[in-house]
């Protein structure tokens, strides 16, 4: 899809799934490693009280399984900025928490998000993907633009009963239960490029 | 119980039993150590004024009785997160205290709390056990949910008269006065893999 | 008496007479030190305005009478952590600074509180005990505790007229303008171990 | 124009276009560096929550991307003001996110931003720039204050069919997608002064 | 006067004039020089905005002149506390200036502030002493309470016509412009046994 | 002029005018530096938001400048408090803007603000000076002050048409678009003596 093509043309953006007052929507989660040696995170984008706290926590996550991941210890010594934009729309809500882990782990690993992939998902602090709410229209949404893959939790899987045959036929759904399984899957391999340069 | 038996699975998650506006429930109480050479706690999960007192409360705790406790001091050196999934759902009161210094205590000491076991109640700064509400419909819900064994604080031994016989047939019930006598008793042992790698 | 017996069976714990909505109370004031090389005070218990006031008050109080207390300085270097259970009880006001400032000496010396003991009063920066509100509601709740000591400031000695003949008679009221005279006789000698040990 | 051409006269001032209570307005974006070694930005102009997010974004934008900029690192040491006058007038909205890119590279690269060009756009943390409101009152305060240069986000390039003909016919307007399109004509080129001293 | 006397027996506390809802009162502000080696302020006694403002303002004025005051500069790299009694009375307005500055100098100079004196006037940061309201009020206060000298503002001067005569009788009044005229008469000489150890 | 004499006899404070609610006034502003290492900027005095970020503005124009005025870096490293008295009267508005730069230029440099000199203008972050309001009341307030020259916008020129001819009869009006021609010409030469000791 053109629009996601371009958004995650580079490392540390995210596409994911959201439902706003007028049906679901897609969302770019955006994340920049700032020079200075002074770790921590800033967010941006009028996010509210818990989706601040989930990108504490996607946060908390990548940092405390930096190693299991392969991201340098020394990359996370440096501040973070993620902003989710439109900048002016408020957004809330717990389930953008898959996609800012991913965000994260693209940024940290230099690793393209698939442009391809949507997804949504509450992950808690030890990686656990928890359910959230709108799968039918957050799917609509997904298939709307253009999207062809989709991560949702396991504890969703009744959800996709309500979901019309031809949206379940575009896509692909992958059901998980942790966010590994996003992790390992939704990011592009290392590019030629960046390997012959290593 | 297999949610349980899950949540636990790693050292740093205890299970609580909670009051909600629906009856009891059981929560699961999510630390994890982070890297970096400050200390400091951070706490997530909609918590209020009361609950974040707590997860301070706990902390304290811990770092007082570190070495009674046989947690190396370099462990404290690092900051703590501590969430309490669901992350959208705003939580309050100070009954979660014991489950916050047992999540604490298995997160320092690497061993994982036993899946079985549920708890409830207050704790001081000097480690007693304080009385807590909602005991019938805490005991339901951990039955409910698979557990066979509970932590209640000795004050509220009155309250297991109204308790349902079926109920307390199905779980073993600690009374307890003082914090450590859920320490020694709700952590599993240290692995033997564990001990063979020291 | 049982529950202050227990209470204040370490150091750092102090029994105060509060006033409550239901008549006179007694709480009790625990202080904690903490491991880490930078002091400071961080207090729970639902504290409003004036008694978190109290408690900066009471520990510069200390802080600035050290050497005559016998308090050497290095113990001032750790954080002290100062909590007053219940955790999901509020209080305030100012009566409580005795009580503070007791339980941080006793803390800072390794010297208990006497378990008999039970105190009322505001103190002011240079140690002053200044005069409180509902004398007769907290002496029939320490007689009711169990306690055999009170201390009140000398401006409140007036009030002791409206205490019941029989109140006074279970109590020796200590009237006290300074909190040194508190100091001076509410805690346990050092015991025979710890000199021994020193 | 005389007024942008005093306004932009030194580096680190760029004209933004704006939407007010009565039509659009030009307004006018100013960055100073200051002495000190610790990096760090602050804003004033009774900015609302989403515009100081606006010039958090710029300036994580400009760190991330100093060196493909042509930007000094040692420039990103020193504390950044961003002003907005006039200093009264409370203002809000991601729009001026473009023309706070380009005032803080003109400031960093010591090139003031051409007189005759006026700008109006979101920009995301990548870069691209996003769609705005009030195009056709913007393009009439534009061409009201004299600019006959303007840079508009390319999703709004359907607006311009509202634009009346006289007032497209005194502007050039830029269509552009990326910031980066901006930073690259909207600046003069260095002085011969400042290539003759380097 | 008793009170006064026993309440300025030590360095750091002076006596103020203040009103209150039930005409005007005497108050001492207390200051106390801490341990620790990061100067700064604190102060306490449910104090408002302004009077915290004129705390600062009291701060530095002292800080700005301490080589002309007679003041080590050692003395102000300790943090100070500033606690005006009693401790639940909510107080505001700007007319403790003097007496604050009065009480700093006295504790960093070691010498008692007289205990016959009381004070008011607002102090600005070059030292001028300007005009507060009230003054029949505190006089009659000051007479009351035993004090028999008194310092007021020079723009307060006509105020002294509504003041009954046998109260100006008992009362010695000091009409100041700069604080310096309090600071140099108000203080009691250095004792001899200082001066000796000296 | 008796009173502005007096205020302004030391460096560091200048002479403003504002609107109050009772016509206009003549108000001081105040600045201070302070010994300590650590540059940064404290205001009192009842400050509105607007009012405030003026200061932030004086404050960093004049470190940006430094070199240009004439000012050490050195002197910079210290933190300065601004202060406008009376300090119980809420202030607010930009039009402060040009007193406070000259309040600090003035500290800065160690020369007095000509005594006869009132001033007011709004200041932008190049040192700009934009419009503000109540020209009329401002010089008469400075007529009845004994005020014989003051600093006016020239985007304010207009507004001379309004004010009685034998205001302007008595007052010299500078007409200023540039906040250097204020500090050209508005402080008192370097006292002989000072230039004797250089
Ligand atoms: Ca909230
Ligand atoms: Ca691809
Ligand atoms: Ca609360
Ligand atoms: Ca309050
Ligand atoms: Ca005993
Ligand atoms: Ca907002
Ligand atoms: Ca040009
Ligand atoms: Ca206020
Ligand atoms: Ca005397
Ligand atoms: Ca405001
Ligand atoms: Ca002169
Ligand atoms: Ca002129």
């Amino acid at each position: 899809t053109p629009e996601s093509s371009e958004r995650t043309a580079v490392p540390g953006v995210s596409t994911g799934l959201a439902v706003t007052g007028m049906g679901g929507d897609v969302l770019y989660i955006e994340a920049s490693l700032l020079p200075g040696d002074k770790g921590g995170l800033s967010v941006t984008g009028q996010l509210g009280d818990v989706m601040k706290e989930s990108a504490q926590i996607a946060l908390s996550y990548v940092r405390a399984h930096a190693e299991e991941l392969g991201i340098s210890p020394e990359q996370l010594d440096h501040p973070i900025h993620l902003h989710v934009p439109a900048g002016a729309v408020p957004k809330d809500g717990p389930s953008a928490g898959v996609t800012m882990t991913t965000a994260l782990v693209s940024l940290l690993l230099g690793r393209n998000v698939r442009a391809e992939v949507g997804m949504t998902g509450e992950v808690s602090l030890t990686g656990r993907v928890l359910p959230i709410g709108g799968v039918k229209q957050k799917l609509l949404a997904a298939q709307r633009a253009g999207l062809t893959e989709v991560y949702l939790p396991q504890r969703n899987e009744p959800d996709l009963d309500d979901v019309p045959a031809d949206v379940l036929e575009a896509l692909t759904v992958h059901i998980v239960a942790d966010v590994r399984e996003i992790l390992s899957t939704a990011l592009e391999p290392v590019s030629a490029g960046l390997v012959a340069a290593a």
